[in-house]
Protein backbone atom coordinates (compact mmCIF):
# COMPACT_ATOMS: atom_id res chain seq x y z
CA UNK A 1 0.00 0.00 0.00
CA UNK A 2 1.22 3.37 -0.88
CA UNK A 3 1.92 5.65 2.24
CA UNK A 4 -0.84 8.23 2.77
CA UNK A 5 0.40 11.85 1.46
CA UNK A 6 1.26 14.20 4.41
CA UNK A 7 -2.07 16.09 3.51
CA UNK A 8 -3.50 12.99 4.36
CA UNK A 9 -6.46 13.88 6.59
CA UNK A 10 -7.51 10.88 9.30
CA UNK A 11 -10.53 9.11 9.18
CA UNK A 12 -13.28 8.58 11.77
CA UNK A 13 -12.17 5.79 13.53
CA UNK A 14 -8.84 6.02 12.46
CA UNK A 15 -6.94 8.69 14.36
CA UNK A 16 -4.90 9.71 17.17
CA UNK A 17 -8.42 10.78 19.05
CA UNK A 18 -9.46 7.41 18.13
CA UNK A 19 -6.64 5.53 19.26
CA UNK A 20 -6.11 7.23 22.26
CA UNK A 21 -9.96 6.95 23.43
CA UNK A 22 -10.03 3.12 22.56
CA UNK A 23 -11.28 0.79 25.60
CA UNK A 24 -11.00 -2.70 25.67
CA UNK A 25 -13.21 -5.18 26.70
CA UNK A 26 -12.09 -7.20 29.47
CA UNK A 27 -15.58 -8.46 30.31
CA UNK A 28 -18.92 -7.50 29.77
CA UNK A 29 -19.12 -3.94 31.46
CA UNK A 30 -15.57 -3.78 31.89
CA UNK A 31 -12.93 -2.29 29.92
CA UNK A 32 -9.33 -1.23 29.93
CA UNK A 33 -7.30 1.54 28.64
CA UNK A 34 -4.29 3.35 28.92
CA UNK A 35 -5.24 7.28 29.49
CA UNK A 36 -2.65 8.82 27.33
CA UNK A 37 -0.28 11.73 28.37
CA UNK A 38 -1.18 12.94 24.87
CA UNK A 39 -4.34 15.16 26.45
CA UNK A 40 -2.55 16.69 29.09
CA UNK A 41 -2.79 20.39 30.19
CA UNK A 42 -0.91 21.32 32.89
CA UNK A 43 -0.62 18.59 35.40
CA UNK A 44 -4.35 17.39 34.63
CA UNK A 45 -5.66 14.63 32.12
CA UNK A 46 -8.21 17.12 29.85
CA UNK A 47 -11.89 16.37 31.27
CA UNK A 48 -13.33 16.30 27.86
CA UNK A 49 -10.66 13.73 26.88
CA UNK A 50 -11.92 11.50 29.63
CA UNK A 51 -15.62 12.11 29.39
CA UNK A 52 -15.25 10.97 25.46
CA UNK A 53 -13.24 7.74 26.88
CA UNK A 54 -16.30 6.86 28.72
CA UNK A 55 -18.65 7.63 26.35
CA UNK A 56 -17.06 5.07 24.05
CA UNK A 57 -17.09 2.36 26.60
CA UNK A 58 -21.05 3.28 26.98
CA UNK A 59 -21.64 2.95 23.13
CA UNK A 60 -20.15 -0.18 23.76
CA UNK A 61 -22.15 -0.88 26.55
CA UNK A 62 -25.57 0.43 25.48
CA UNK A 63 -27.70 -0.58 22.57
CA UNK A 64 -28.11 2.87 21.67
CA UNK A 65 -24.69 4.57 19.86
CA UNK A 66 -24.90 7.86 20.08
CA UNK A 67 -24.69 9.92 23.46
CA UNK A 68 -28.12 12.39 23.94
CA UNK A 69 -27.31 13.65 27.54
CA UNK A 70 -24.10 12.31 29.37
CA UNK A 71 -23.51 13.41 33.00
CA UNK A 72 -20.27 13.55 34.48
CA UNK A 73 -18.89 14.13 38.35
CA UNK A 74 -15.68 14.00 38.32
CA UNK A 75 -14.15 13.26 41.50
CA UNK A 76 -10.57 12.74 41.76
CA UNK A 77 -7.79 13.97 39.16
CA UNK A 78 -6.92 11.64 36.74
CA UNK A 79 -3.69 10.80 35.78
CA UNK A 80 -2.07 9.19 32.11
CA UNK A 81 -1.74 5.65 32.76
CA UNK A 82 -3.93 2.63 32.96
CA UNK A 83 -7.67 2.72 34.21
CA UNK A 84 -10.49 0.71 34.39
CA UNK A 85 -14.35 1.44 33.47
CA UNK A 86 -17.27 -0.48 34.97
CA UNK A 87 -20.40 0.26 32.81
CA UNK A 88 -23.57 -0.79 33.44
CA UNK A 89 -27.11 -0.52 31.56
CA UNK A 90 -29.87 1.73 33.69
CA UNK A 91 -32.59 1.12 31.73
CA UNK A 92 -33.02 0.04 27.79
CA UNK A 93 -35.64 2.11 25.72
CA UNK A 94 -36.95 1.81 21.53
CA UNK A 95 -35.57 5.49 21.79
CA UNK A 96 -33.48 6.26 24.65
CA UNK A 97 -31.39 3.89 26.91
CA UNK A 98 -29.28 4.89 29.55
CA UNK A 99 -26.65 3.56 31.42
CA UNK A 100 -24.25 4.38 34.01
CA UNK A 101 -20.04 4.05 33.77
CA UNK A 102 -17.25 4.91 36.36
CA UNK A 103 -13.53 5.21 35.53
CA UNK A 104 -11.26 4.27 37.80
CA UNK A 105 -6.90 4.00 38.88
CA UNK A 106 -4.91 2.74 41.46
CA UNK A 107 -3.33 3.69 44.53
CA UNK A 108 -0.08 2.98 45.73
CA UNK A 109 -1.71 0.04 47.44
CA UNK A 110 -3.19 -1.08 44.30
CA UNK A 111 -6.55 -0.41 45.35
CA UNK A 112 -8.92 1.27 42.80
CA UNK A 113 -9.86 4.86 43.15
CA UNK A 114 -12.75 6.30 41.02
CA UNK A 115 -11.96 9.24 39.27
CA UNK A 116 -14.90 9.90 37.55
CA UNK A 117 -18.94 8.75 37.58
CA UNK A 118 -21.17 9.24 34.68
CA UNK A 119 -24.67 9.18 34.26
CA UNK A 120 -25.97 9.18 29.69
CA UNK A 121 -29.11 8.59 28.13
CA UNK A 122 -27.97 7.11 24.71
CA UNK A 123 -29.70 7.48 21.17
CA UNK A 124 -29.77 7.24 17.42
CA UNK A 125 -28.98 10.83 15.91
CA UNK A 126 -29.36 9.31 12.84
CA UNK A 127 -32.59 7.99 13.24
CA UNK A 128 -34.25 11.40 14.51
CA UNK A 129 -36.81 13.61 12.15
CA UNK A 130 -35.34 16.48 10.62
CA UNK A 131 -37.44 19.36 11.92
CA UNK A 132 -35.89 22.02 13.13
CA UNK A 133 -37.40 25.28 14.96
CA UNK A 134 -34.75 26.72 16.75
CA UNK A 135 -34.32 30.61 17.28
CA UNK A 136 -30.27 29.70 18.32
CA UNK A 137 -28.02 31.49 16.37
CA UNK A 138 -24.60 31.46 15.60
CA UNK A 139 -22.24 33.71 17.15
CA UNK A 140 -20.26 36.11 15.20
CA UNK A 141 -16.95 34.50 14.66
CA UNK A 142 -14.00 36.23 12.98
CA UNK A 143 -12.82 34.26 10.39
CA UNK A 144 -10.00 31.55 11.43
CA UNK A 145 -7.38 33.11 9.58
CA UNK A 146 -7.62 36.11 11.47
CA UNK A 147 -8.08 34.18 14.73
CA UNK A 148 -4.81 32.90 16.98
CA UNK A 149 -3.42 29.33 17.72
CA UNK A 150 -0.94 28.36 20.69
CA UNK A 151 1.55 28.44 17.98
CA UNK A 152 1.36 31.99 17.42
CA UNK A 153 2.65 33.01 19.85
CA UNK A 154 4.47 32.20 23.51
CA UNK A 155 3.10 29.43 25.36
CA UNK A 156 0.64 31.32 28.04
CA UNK A 157 0.33 28.74 30.55
CA UNK A 158 2.62 26.74 32.80
CA UNK A 159 3.15 23.01 32.46
CA UNK A 160 2.49 20.13 30.10
CA UNK A 161 0.46 21.82 27.05
CA UNK A 162 0.61 18.01 25.29
CA UNK A 163 -3.34 18.07 23.94
CA UNK A 164 -2.35 21.56 21.83
CA UNK A 165 -0.34 19.61 19.29
CA UNK A 166 -3.74 16.89 19.19
CA UNK A 167 -6.23 19.82 18.31
CA UNK A 168 -6.53 22.72 15.94
CA UNK A 169 -7.67 25.71 18.21
CA UNK A 170 -7.47 29.16 16.45
CA UNK A 171 -8.84 31.78 19.10
CA UNK A 172 -11.09 34.76 18.78
CA UNK A 173 -8.57 37.86 19.13
CA UNK A 174 -11.37 39.39 21.34
CA UNK A 175 -11.46 36.85 23.77
CA UNK A 176 -7.11 36.50 23.69
CA UNK A 177 -6.72 39.19 25.99
CA UNK A 178 -5.39 37.24 28.63
CA UNK A 179 -2.77 35.78 27.01
CA UNK A 180 -1.46 39.92 26.87
CA UNK A 181 -1.59 39.90 30.09
CA UNK A 182 -5.05 42.08 29.63
CA UNK A 183 -8.17 40.04 30.11
CA UNK A 184 -11.56 41.50 29.07
CA UNK A 185 -13.12 41.04 31.82
CA UNK A 186 -16.18 39.41 30.30
CA UNK A 187 -16.37 35.48 30.48
CA UNK A 188 -15.95 34.61 26.95
CA UNK A 189 -14.05 32.56 25.24
CA UNK A 190 -14.78 31.42 21.39
CA UNK A 191 -12.37 29.17 19.35
CA UNK A 192 -12.25 27.26 15.87
CA UNK A 193 -12.01 23.61 16.65
CA UNK A 194 -10.43 20.45 15.31
CA UNK A 195 -8.23 17.24 15.70
CA UNK A 196 -4.93 18.29 14.72
CA UNK A 197 -4.96 15.45 12.24
CA UNK A 198 -7.60 16.69 10.36
CA UNK A 199 -10.05 14.09 11.49
CA UNK A 200 -13.81 15.59 10.90
CA UNK A 201 -16.13 15.35 14.54
CA UNK A 202 -18.49 13.13 15.62
CA UNK A 203 -20.99 12.93 18.38
CA UNK A 204 -18.21 11.23 20.64
CA UNK A 205 -15.39 14.21 19.93
CA UNK A 206 -17.48 16.59 20.64
CA UNK A 207 -17.36 15.71 23.97
CA UNK A 208 -13.87 16.54 23.95
CA UNK A 209 -15.10 19.97 22.25
CA UNK A 210 -16.87 21.34 25.45
CA UNK A 211 -13.58 21.49 27.14
CA UNK A 212 -11.08 21.85 25.04
CA UNK A 213 -10.72 25.93 25.14
CA UNK A 214 -8.99 27.96 27.59
CA UNK A 215 -10.91 28.17 30.76
CA UNK A 216 -13.47 31.76 30.13
CA UNK A 217 -11.92 32.30 34.19
CA UNK A 218 -8.56 33.53 32.29
CA UNK A 219 -10.78 36.33 30.75
CA UNK A 220 -11.76 37.39 33.69
CA UNK A 221 -8.39 37.94 35.01
CA UNK A 222 -8.41 34.38 37.05
CA UNK A 223 -5.32 32.84 36.69
CA UNK A 224 -5.80 29.84 39.12
CA UNK A 225 -7.00 26.36 37.75
CA UNK A 226 -10.58 26.04 37.41
CA UNK A 227 -11.50 22.11 38.15
CA UNK A 228 -14.48 20.62 36.75
CA UNK A 229 -17.05 19.75 39.54
CA UNK A 230 -19.76 18.45 37.02
CA UNK A 231 -19.77 18.68 32.92
CA UNK A 232 -23.26 17.83 31.71
CA UNK A 233 -22.62 17.72 27.62
CA UNK A 234 -26.30 17.16 24.79
CA UNK A 235 -25.41 15.86 21.59
CA UNK A 236 -28.13 17.66 19.39
CA UNK A 237 -27.08 16.69 15.83
CA UNK A 238 -24.33 14.51 13.74
CA UNK A 239 -21.78 17.12 12.98
CA UNK A 240 -21.53 18.33 9.38
CA UNK A 241 -17.93 17.68 7.72
CA UNK A 242 -15.15 20.48 8.18
CA UNK A 243 -14.21 22.95 11.30
CA UNK A 244 -16.57 23.85 14.26
CA UNK A 245 -17.00 27.14 15.67
CA UNK A 246 -17.33 26.87 19.72
CA UNK A 247 -18.49 29.68 21.99
CA UNK A 248 -17.83 29.75 25.95
CA UNK A 249 -19.94 31.82 28.03
CA UNK A 250 -19.78 32.07 32.15
CA UNK A 251 -22.22 34.54 33.47
CA UNK A 252 -22.11 33.84 37.17
CA UNK A 253 -18.57 33.41 39.72
CA UNK A 254 -20.37 33.91 42.94
CA UNK A 255 -18.83 31.77 46.35
CA UNK A 256 -15.86 30.20 44.19
CA UNK A 257 -18.14 28.63 42.03
CA UNK A 258 -18.35 29.72 38.33
CA UNK A 259 -21.08 28.14 35.64
CA UNK A 260 -19.04 27.79 32.09
CA UNK A 261 -21.75 27.12 28.87
CA UNK A 262 -20.63 25.64 25.55
CA UNK A 263 -22.37 25.79 22.50
CA UNK A 264 -20.71 23.68 19.56
CA UNK A 265 -21.71 24.82 15.75
CA UNK A 266 -20.45 22.80 12.40
CA UNK A 267 -20.16 24.47 9.26
CA UNK A 268 -23.71 23.79 8.43
CA UNK A 269 -24.50 26.27 11.38
CA UNK A 270 -26.45 24.20 13.37
CA UNK A 271 -25.83 23.95 16.80
CA UNK A 272 -24.24 20.40 17.88
CA UNK A 273 -24.10 20.38 20.98
CA UNK A 274 -24.90 22.17 24.27
CA UNK A 275 -22.90 21.86 27.83
CA UNK A 276 -22.59 24.32 30.79
CA UNK A 277 -20.10 22.72 33.51
CA UNK A 278 -19.94 23.65 37.67
CA UNK A 279 -16.39 24.58 38.17
CA UNK A 280 -14.38 25.44 41.09
CA UNK A 281 -11.88 29.25 40.78
CA UNK A 282 -8.82 27.90 43.11
CA UNK A 283 -7.19 31.39 43.40
CA UNK A 284 -3.46 31.11 43.25
CA UNK B 1 -51.57 26.76 72.08
CA UNK B 2 -52.74 29.27 70.45
CA UNK B 3 -54.14 28.46 66.55
CA UNK B 4 -52.39 30.46 64.08
CA UNK B 5 -53.84 33.48 62.63
CA UNK B 6 -54.79 32.22 58.48
CA UNK B 7 -52.32 34.84 57.20
CA UNK B 8 -49.30 32.93 58.95
CA UNK B 9 -46.71 32.13 56.74
CA UNK B 10 -45.55 28.44 57.04
CA UNK B 11 -42.11 28.00 57.97
CA UNK B 12 -39.25 26.25 56.42
CA UNK B 13 -39.24 22.72 57.87
CA UNK B 14 -43.01 23.16 58.89
CA UNK B 15 -45.02 23.43 55.47
CA UNK B 16 -47.29 20.93 53.02
CA UNK B 17 -43.42 20.67 50.96
CA UNK B 18 -41.55 19.67 53.57
CA UNK B 19 -44.24 17.25 54.66
CA UNK B 20 -44.27 16.02 51.41
CA UNK B 21 -40.96 15.90 50.41
CA UNK B 22 -40.00 13.64 53.79
CA UNK B 23 -38.12 10.62 53.58
CA UNK B 24 -38.51 7.89 56.40
CA UNK B 25 -35.18 6.34 56.86
CA UNK B 26 -35.46 2.52 57.23
CA UNK B 27 -31.99 1.14 57.08
CA UNK B 28 -28.71 3.36 56.58
CA UNK B 29 -29.26 4.93 52.66
CA UNK B 30 -32.61 3.23 52.03
CA UNK B 31 -35.33 6.11 52.72
CA UNK B 32 -39.68 5.44 52.22
CA UNK B 33 -41.59 7.50 50.92
CA UNK B 34 -45.41 8.12 49.98
CA UNK B 35 -45.06 10.47 46.59
CA UNK B 36 -48.15 12.73 47.20
CA UNK B 37 -50.74 12.96 44.44
CA UNK B 38 -50.94 16.85 45.68
CA UNK B 39 -47.98 17.43 43.26
CA UNK B 40 -49.15 16.16 40.23
CA UNK B 41 -49.60 17.96 36.31
CA UNK B 42 -52.17 15.94 33.80
CA UNK B 43 -51.20 12.57 34.50
CA UNK B 44 -47.62 12.94 36.24
CA UNK B 45 -45.75 13.48 39.43
CA UNK B 46 -43.89 16.98 38.87
CA UNK B 47 -40.32 16.17 38.14
CA UNK B 48 -39.17 19.14 40.32
CA UNK B 49 -40.97 17.47 43.08
CA UNK B 50 -39.69 14.21 42.66
CA UNK B 51 -36.12 15.83 42.19
CA UNK B 52 -36.47 17.84 45.58
CA UNK B 53 -37.68 14.30 47.19
CA UNK B 54 -33.95 12.48 46.18
CA UNK B 55 -32.40 15.78 47.06
CA UNK B 56 -33.60 15.63 50.37
CA UNK B 57 -32.37 11.55 50.67
CA UNK B 58 -29.08 12.35 49.38
CA UNK B 59 -28.92 15.86 51.95
CA UNK B 60 -29.57 12.78 54.88
CA UNK B 61 -27.03 10.21 53.30
CA UNK B 62 -24.21 12.74 52.58
CA UNK B 63 -22.11 14.71 54.94
CA UNK B 64 -23.07 17.81 53.44
CA UNK B 65 -26.22 19.97 53.43
CA UNK B 66 -26.82 21.61 49.88
CA UNK B 67 -27.32 20.25 46.19
CA UNK B 68 -24.56 22.28 44.65
CA UNK B 69 -25.31 20.29 41.35
CA UNK B 70 -27.42 18.09 40.79
CA UNK B 71 -28.18 15.66 37.40
CA UNK B 72 -31.47 13.39 37.36
CA UNK B 73 -31.85 11.08 34.95
CA UNK B 74 -35.85 10.41 33.61
CA UNK B 75 -36.23 6.40 33.66
CA UNK B 76 -40.36 5.86 33.58
CA UNK B 77 -43.09 7.83 35.10
CA UNK B 78 -43.73 8.18 38.28
CA UNK B 79 -47.50 7.72 40.01
CA UNK B 80 -48.73 8.93 43.34
CA UNK B 81 -47.78 6.11 46.34
CA UNK B 82 -45.15 4.21 48.24
CA UNK B 83 -41.28 4.59 46.65
CA UNK B 84 -38.00 3.85 47.66
CA UNK B 85 -34.81 5.53 47.51
CA UNK B 86 -31.88 3.78 47.48
CA UNK B 87 -28.91 6.47 48.06
CA UNK B 88 -24.96 6.06 48.68
CA UNK B 89 -22.03 8.10 49.40
CA UNK B 90 -19.78 8.29 46.48
CA UNK B 91 -16.87 10.13 47.10
CA UNK B 92 -16.48 12.62 50.58
CA UNK B 93 -14.46 16.01 50.38
CA UNK B 94 -13.60 18.73 52.64
CA UNK B 95 -15.75 21.01 50.77
CA UNK B 96 -17.86 18.45 48.69
CA UNK B 97 -19.46 15.31 49.08
CA UNK B 98 -20.97 13.25 45.74
CA UNK B 99 -23.38 10.90 46.13
CA UNK B 100 -26.03 8.35 44.01
CA UNK B 101 -29.82 8.27 44.50
CA UNK B 102 -32.50 6.23 42.85
CA UNK B 103 -36.37 6.22 43.64
CA UNK B 104 -37.97 2.76 42.73
CA UNK B 105 -41.98 2.10 43.01
CA UNK B 106 -43.63 -1.50 41.96
CA UNK B 107 -45.21 -3.15 39.24
CA UNK B 108 -48.07 -5.24 39.28
CA UNK B 109 -46.14 -8.28 40.74
CA UNK B 110 -44.41 -6.35 43.44
CA UNK B 111 -41.28 -5.84 41.83
CA UNK B 112 -39.35 -2.76 42.18
CA UNK B 113 -39.26 -0.26 38.91
CA UNK B 114 -36.08 2.27 39.08
CA UNK B 115 -38.07 5.70 38.16
CA UNK B 116 -35.44 8.43 38.32
CA UNK B 117 -31.42 7.56 38.98
CA UNK B 118 -29.32 10.80 40.43
CA UNK B 119 -25.77 11.98 40.63
CA UNK B 120 -25.35 14.96 43.03
CA UNK B 121 -22.75 16.84 44.32
CA UNK B 122 -23.15 18.54 48.00
CA UNK B 123 -21.75 21.23 49.90
CA UNK B 124 -22.06 23.85 52.31
CA UNK B 125 -24.02 27.27 50.59
CA UNK B 126 -23.33 29.10 54.03
CA UNK B 127 -19.66 27.95 54.05
CA UNK B 128 -18.64 29.89 50.29
CA UNK B 129 -17.01 33.27 49.96
CA UNK B 130 -19.09 36.04 49.51
CA UNK B 131 -17.19 37.20 46.33
CA UNK B 132 -19.68 37.80 43.56
CA UNK B 133 -18.42 39.09 40.16
CA UNK B 134 -21.29 38.34 37.69
CA UNK B 135 -22.19 39.68 34.65
CA UNK B 136 -26.10 37.88 34.67
CA UNK B 137 -28.52 40.60 35.14
CA UNK B 138 -31.84 39.96 36.09
CA UNK B 139 -34.51 39.09 33.64
CA UNK B 140 -37.23 42.28 33.00
CA UNK B 141 -40.22 41.08 34.94
CA UNK B 142 -43.69 42.67 34.94
CA UNK B 143 -44.94 43.58 38.45
CA UNK B 144 -47.00 40.94 40.11
CA UNK B 145 -49.70 42.66 40.14
CA UNK B 146 -49.36 42.55 36.19
CA UNK B 147 -49.01 38.69 35.76
CA UNK B 148 -51.25 35.82 35.65
CA UNK B 149 -51.98 32.77 37.40
CA UNK B 150 -54.06 29.82 36.91
CA UNK B 151 -56.62 31.07 39.02
CA UNK B 152 -57.30 34.40 36.49
CA UNK B 153 -58.36 32.23 34.07
CA UNK B 154 -60.00 29.01 32.58
CA UNK B 155 -57.87 25.94 33.32
CA UNK B 156 -55.70 25.53 30.18
CA UNK B 157 -54.74 22.15 30.28
CA UNK B 158 -56.66 19.03 30.65
CA UNK B 159 -56.31 16.51 33.21
CA UNK B 160 -54.62 17.20 36.53
CA UNK B 161 -53.56 20.32 37.58
CA UNK B 162 -53.11 19.96 41.76
CA UNK B 163 -49.94 21.18 41.79
CA UNK B 164 -51.47 24.32 40.95
CA UNK B 165 -53.17 24.56 44.71
CA UNK B 166 -49.19 24.34 46.00
CA UNK B 167 -47.97 26.87 44.37
CA UNK B 168 -47.80 31.27 43.86
CA UNK B 169 -47.56 31.10 40.16
CA UNK B 170 -47.68 34.86 38.25
CA UNK B 171 -47.12 34.33 34.88
CA UNK B 172 -45.83 37.56 32.85
CA UNK B 173 -48.14 37.96 30.15
CA UNK B 174 -45.74 38.25 27.38
CA UNK B 175 -45.26 34.49 27.69
CA UNK B 176 -49.04 33.45 28.07
CA UNK B 177 -49.89 33.78 24.33
CA UNK B 178 -50.24 29.98 24.63
CA UNK B 179 -53.28 30.20 27.05
CA UNK B 180 -55.05 32.73 25.00
CA UNK B 181 -54.58 30.20 21.68
CA UNK B 182 -52.20 32.67 20.58
CA UNK B 183 -48.66 31.77 21.49
CA UNK B 184 -45.62 33.96 20.68
CA UNK B 185 -43.31 31.51 19.19
CA UNK B 186 -40.76 32.24 21.02
CA UNK B 187 -39.29 29.59 23.71
CA UNK B 188 -39.64 31.94 27.00
CA UNK B 189 -41.63 31.34 29.77
CA UNK B 190 -41.49 33.47 33.22
CA UNK B 191 -42.83 33.58 36.06
CA UNK B 192 -42.57 34.69 39.72
CA UNK B 193 -43.23 31.87 41.58
CA UNK B 194 -43.25 30.83 45.88
CA UNK B 195 -45.38 28.08 47.72
CA UNK B 196 -49.23 28.79 47.84
CA UNK B 197 -48.83 28.25 51.86
CA UNK B 198 -46.26 31.19 51.99
CA UNK B 199 -42.51 29.03 52.49
CA UNK B 200 -40.24 30.89 51.66
CA UNK B 201 -37.63 29.21 49.21
CA UNK B 202 -34.70 27.43 50.30
CA UNK B 203 -31.87 25.23 48.07
CA UNK B 204 -34.54 22.33 47.66
CA UNK B 205 -37.66 24.06 46.84
CA UNK B 206 -35.21 25.30 43.90
CA UNK B 207 -35.13 22.00 42.37
CA UNK B 208 -39.07 22.34 42.45
CA UNK B 209 -38.92 26.30 41.01
CA UNK B 210 -37.00 24.91 37.96
CA UNK B 211 -39.31 22.76 36.72
CA UNK B 212 -42.51 24.15 37.89
CA UNK B 213 -43.64 26.75 35.26
CA UNK B 214 -45.36 25.95 32.37
CA UNK B 215 -43.23 24.57 29.30
CA UNK B 216 -41.36 26.98 27.00
CA UNK B 217 -42.94 24.01 24.24
CA UNK B 218 -46.47 25.66 24.99
CA UNK B 219 -45.45 29.54 23.59
CA UNK B 220 -43.21 27.68 20.95
CA UNK B 221 -46.99 26.42 20.13
CA UNK B 222 -46.41 22.94 20.60
CA UNK B 223 -49.44 21.46 22.59
CA UNK B 224 -48.32 17.84 23.19
CA UNK B 225 -46.63 16.56 26.52
CA UNK B 226 -42.93 17.07 26.87
CA UNK B 227 -41.53 14.59 29.33
CA UNK B 228 -37.72 15.70 30.47
CA UNK B 229 -35.06 12.51 29.52
CA UNK B 230 -32.50 14.63 32.31
CA UNK B 231 -32.28 17.53 34.12
CA UNK B 232 -29.56 19.01 35.59
CA UNK B 233 -29.80 22.06 38.49
CA UNK B 234 -27.00 24.36 39.81
CA UNK B 235 -27.75 25.40 43.21
CA UNK B 236 -25.40 28.57 43.46
CA UNK B 237 -26.67 31.20 46.78
CA UNK B 238 -29.39 30.23 49.63
CA UNK B 239 -32.18 32.52 48.52
CA UNK B 240 -33.68 35.63 50.30
CA UNK B 241 -36.78 35.46 51.87
CA UNK B 242 -39.53 36.76 49.78
CA UNK B 243 -40.53 35.62 46.14
CA UNK B 244 -38.58 34.37 43.45
CA UNK B 245 -38.45 34.79 39.58
CA UNK B 246 -38.17 31.73 37.13
CA UNK B 247 -37.02 32.35 33.55
CA UNK B 248 -37.09 29.56 31.24
CA UNK B 249 -35.36 29.60 27.90
CA UNK B 250 -35.61 27.18 25.44
CA UNK B 251 -33.34 27.74 21.90
CA UNK B 252 -32.98 25.00 20.13
CA UNK B 253 -35.71 22.54 19.11
CA UNK B 254 -34.47 19.91 16.86
CA UNK B 255 -35.08 16.08 15.91
CA UNK B 256 -37.82 16.04 18.39
CA UNK B 257 -36.01 17.04 21.83
CA UNK B 258 -35.73 20.55 23.17
CA UNK B 259 -33.36 21.87 25.89
CA UNK B 260 -35.14 24.30 28.57
CA UNK B 261 -32.96 26.57 30.72
CA UNK B 262 -34.18 27.80 33.82
CA UNK B 263 -33.10 31.07 36.02
CA UNK B 264 -34.03 31.37 38.94
CA UNK B 265 -33.37 35.05 40.96
CA UNK B 266 -34.15 35.71 44.31
CA UNK B 267 -35.75 39.17 45.62
CA UNK B 268 -32.21 40.00 46.82
CA UNK B 269 -31.17 40.46 42.95
CA UNK B 270 -29.08 37.25 42.93
CA UNK B 271 -29.10 34.13 40.73
CA UNK B 272 -29.34 31.05 43.24
CA UNK B 273 -30.09 28.32 40.54
CA UNK B 274 -29.52 27.71 37.37
CA UNK B 275 -31.12 24.57 36.16
CA UNK B 276 -30.69 23.06 32.16
CA UNK B 277 -33.08 19.99 31.10
CA UNK B 278 -32.80 18.03 28.02
CA UNK B 279 -36.98 17.16 26.98
CA UNK B 280 -38.17 14.85 24.43
CA UNK B 281 -41.12 16.92 22.45
CA UNK B 282 -44.20 13.85 21.63
CA UNK B 283 -46.16 15.41 19.17
CA UNK B 284 -49.73 14.65 19.26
Amino acid sequence: MPEAASDTRAAIGDSEFDRDTAVTRRAPGVYDIDLSAGWTIISAVNGGYLLAVLGRALADTLPHPDPFTISAHYLTASQPGPAVIRADVVRTGRTLSTGQASLFQYDEQGAEVERIRVLASYGDLDALPDDVRTTAKPPAFPPMDQCFGPEDGPAPVEGSSAITDRLMLKLDPSTLGWALGAPSGKGEMRAWFGLADGRDADPLSLLLAVDALPPTAFEIGLSGWVPTVELTVHVRCRPAPGPLRVSLTTRNLAGGFLEEDAEVWDSADRLVAQSRQLARVRLG
